[in-house]
């Protein structure tokens, strides 16, 4: 699986390396290693941007950013050791030979470098170009390119030609960061380790599988970027998608990458195409109006500061996904994901079929079903809902729904949360490729997407509007409805 | 279901109404269907024991009983009601002419009676005669016996000829108490409330089945009458088929009686028999020796007071059953159940099978299967074993077991636990005998016991010594250890 363990010394270097991404997330995640013991003391952490800095100006932005993002109290003795990797090298990205300095930051270095591109991907081309100008390509490398990869089919292939051209799919690490979060992975152990799963994970057993993704924050002021993207691209075809593929997927032979990559692949291949034919019926679009969110007013999606009052971008989608697979034929994969709603709440639902056969309708006409919830956040845990006796005289057999739960803060209360960077980092440095999303992966994910889009955009049909602290337009209920279900409240 | 509904006025009349089962179990339970209301106003309550008493002292030592075994504060508005109920009356059992005097008291009364032998089976057939007598038998009434019924095949069916004769079999109500108890009603609602269990219920998925039914207590100065039985037919022909009955049988088409005991009886008949072929490699017995309790040093069974030194009879029994039809087949079930334990510990584990395949060599090179545990005591409740990840940076799928837990006393901490008896009692008023033993089943479950007395008889082979406060002897963990498997710690 891996190629390189975490002990192999190599350099790291951030492109955008004072952008948002790296000073949230990258940077503390590097650290939070370095608190582990999980970088090799050789290697070190080249910032790469176009701003002119010196090293000690970039050091005393790092620190300044590990204090605000950070949740632990820093350690003096780590820090130290953290600061003293740190190079930096202010580069002209589209000038190639600008990348010969970097040459020269790495010179005597280790052989092999990871790249992370923390940059627009319109950059990535140059930023190959300049890399392999100064010579700094081997085959022992790696890039690490944050997704969605592009906005369409098209713009992905683009981006992933520009790369390719220098770094091969086995060098290349691109990142869904819900692929990193615990309860995503512990997706895996549940389905494979547990045989109660394993056996009852098919169309024979579940009836069908709900995914929320539910935020409460709007645009968070970045409204014209969040308006050439929308939710479909932002969140559906990225996040959703790589939950539906490792709730879905047959067991991997191992959890090698090509196995789980191989199996992914296979689920998203197998989505049944929307199309204009059948928009109407598989996928609702959504848009904000003003509205309340804890008592407060909040604007609409077309009231927010730099908007364009005509934009038609979805900031909520509801699909109906279907997998035209022998395992999941007839099950419905219903996802639902908005901005502005009424609170940050992630969730899968596996419902089981109902029993066929019911011998306590004197409790319930309708006995419910099994269902398996998988909390993503806040909360994360795994609940199993059960029917049990209720204890008592009153009826022999008066039964209810209780919840077997396994609350992960409750339970592991002296685990520090890991976020998925760490996580993801760490799997880079090992030189493993599972929790990644191969090329072939983005263009089916792509492919299916483009279909929706192209859609919507032949029907002209507006998004359905809904009031901004509301869980999404009327018609995401009848989507369900229609299939005589809800989504659990 | 029911032919009489709980409103409906029933003399209720016990026989051996001044006895310890009574004093300590009927009383207390009817009085907590007065609290309940759960007696007709009509109703009234008649002791028959073979002592004069007056009413006055037979109500006083009624009410010193439920002073002393109701564990609420008594209620004095429900005391008064329910004293007002009582009648005494003296009989002599063998004499059928003092039946009449009875036949006095319940003059005027309503027409269905309810006659609880709470008396030695010896005397069944005398009330029976008696009632008969005294023209006190329709087919309205009922009878309650307690089980075990006899001590063998030829024994119960003796006994249950002389009630036979009197009393129909839609009339008799063969009381174990092991179906009052709510975790052992709960057993149908986990089975077949739940897809997840309904659909993995079967030698597909379950690996095998532990009954553990354990007293830290001894003899409890009945030793005389204990080693005329012996544990297999005070406990396992009686209580441990009852639970291994309703785990292993057909999903019934309702709850009706006719439905659950047919299906209960075919379990029992398909049960493998055990005998002097096969006895070694099926059953253990053992004898409890001199041991330590708590640290409290208790005398070795041989050394009770009142004990024949020379008494083969068993203390302890492991067994490992088999059942004989397309469901089970290959599945044992196997059964232990013994006195001085190390402590009062009954609990159902079902072991479903280990996965086929491992991915998570990493963290297990033997992956733990799942595991349901139904606690029956003391702290009553479902458990379900499970695996997931654990959170944590260290690797990135170590995986252990958690427990998804429902415990009754914490889930349901309001609701008083409810006795056995009681259920019972209001199942009997209502005329419904789908948890009462049916004459079958009694039959069935001593031709399996019998086979397995009459080996033990043949090979003349001792009881394996057991230290009191220890599991069992070593050769009940070497009766599952040949098959690879061990006993739940």
């Amino acid at each position: 699986m891996s190629n390189l363990d975490c002990q192999s010394a190599s350099e790291i270097v951030i492109f955008g390396a004072m952008g948002d991404l790296s000073c949230r997330k990258l940077l503390p995640a590097l650290y939070q290693l370095e608190v582990c013991g999980l970088i090799n003391k050789d290697s070190r952490i080249v910032g790469a941007a176009r701003q002119d800095h010196t090293l000690e100006e970039f050091k005393s932005v790092v620190v300044e950013n590990l204090n605000k993002y950070v949740k632990e109290t820093i350690d003096e003795a780590v820090l130290t050791r953290f600061i003293n990797r740190l190079v930096y090298q202010a580069l002209e990205f589209k000038d190639s030979s600008s990348f010969n300095k970097l040459n020269d930051a790495l010179a005597g270095g280790n052989d092999t470098r990871v790249y992370y591109f923390s940059t627009p991907p319109a950059i990535y081309g140059d930023i190959c170009k300049g890399l392999h100008h100064a010579n700094l390509i081997t085959d022992a490398d790696r890039v690490v390119m944050e997704k969605p990869i592009g906005h369409s089919l098209e713009s992905s292939i683009e981006i992933n030609n520009q790369v390719s051209e220098y770094f091969k799919e086995n060098q290349t690490y691109r990142i869904d960061h819900y692929l990193g979060k615990e309860t995503v992975l512990n997706l895996l152990v549940l389905r494979f380790a547990n045989s109660l799963f394993t056996n009852n994970w098919d169309r024979n057993s579940i009836d069908h599988v709900q995914i929320t993704v539910a935020e409460s924050v709007g645009i968070e002021g970045r409204w014209g970027f969040y308006d050439e993207a929308g939710q479909l691209r932002d969140m559906v075809q990225n996040h959703l998608l790589q939950i539906l593929s490792l709730l879905a997927m047959e067991p991997p032979a191992d959890l090698s990458a090509e196995s789980v990559r191989a199996e992914k692949l296979k689920v998203v291949k197998a989505l049944k195409a929307i199309n204009r034919e059948n928009i109407k019926d598989k996928a609702i679009r959504g848009q904000y109006s003003d509205g309340f969110l804890n008592g407060v007013s909040v604007p609409g999606y077309l009231n927010e500061e730099g908007a364009n009052a005509n934009s038609n971008t979805e900031t909520f989608v509801a699909i109906k996904a279907e997998i035209d697979n022998w395992r999941w034929k007839g099950v419905p994969f219903y996802l639902r994901t908005g901005k502005r709603m009424p609170k940050k709440h992630s969730e899968i639902v596996v419902h089981f079929k109902q029993q066929p056969h019911n011998i306590f309708k004197d409790s319930y006409s309708d006995l419910p079903a099994n269902k398996l919830t998988i909390r993503l956040q806040p909360d994360e845990g795994v609940e199993l809902q059960m029917m049990n006796k209720i204890p008592g005289i009153a009826s022999q057999m008066r039964i209810q729904e209780n919840k077997l739960d396994l609350s992960f803060s409750d339970t592991y209360n002296d685990e520090r949360v890991v976020d998925a960077y760490e996580r993801l980092m760490l799997e880079v440095l090992n030189g493993n490729q599972s929790l990644f999303v191969s090329r072939d992966e983005v263009e089916a994910a792509w492919i299916w997407a483009d279909s929706i889009i192209e859609a919507w955009k032949t029907t002209n049909e507006a998004p359905k509007p809904y009031a901004a602290g509301s869980w999404g337009p009327v018609s995401s209920i009848s989507l369900i409805a229609r299939d005589d279900r809800q989504w659990v409240e």
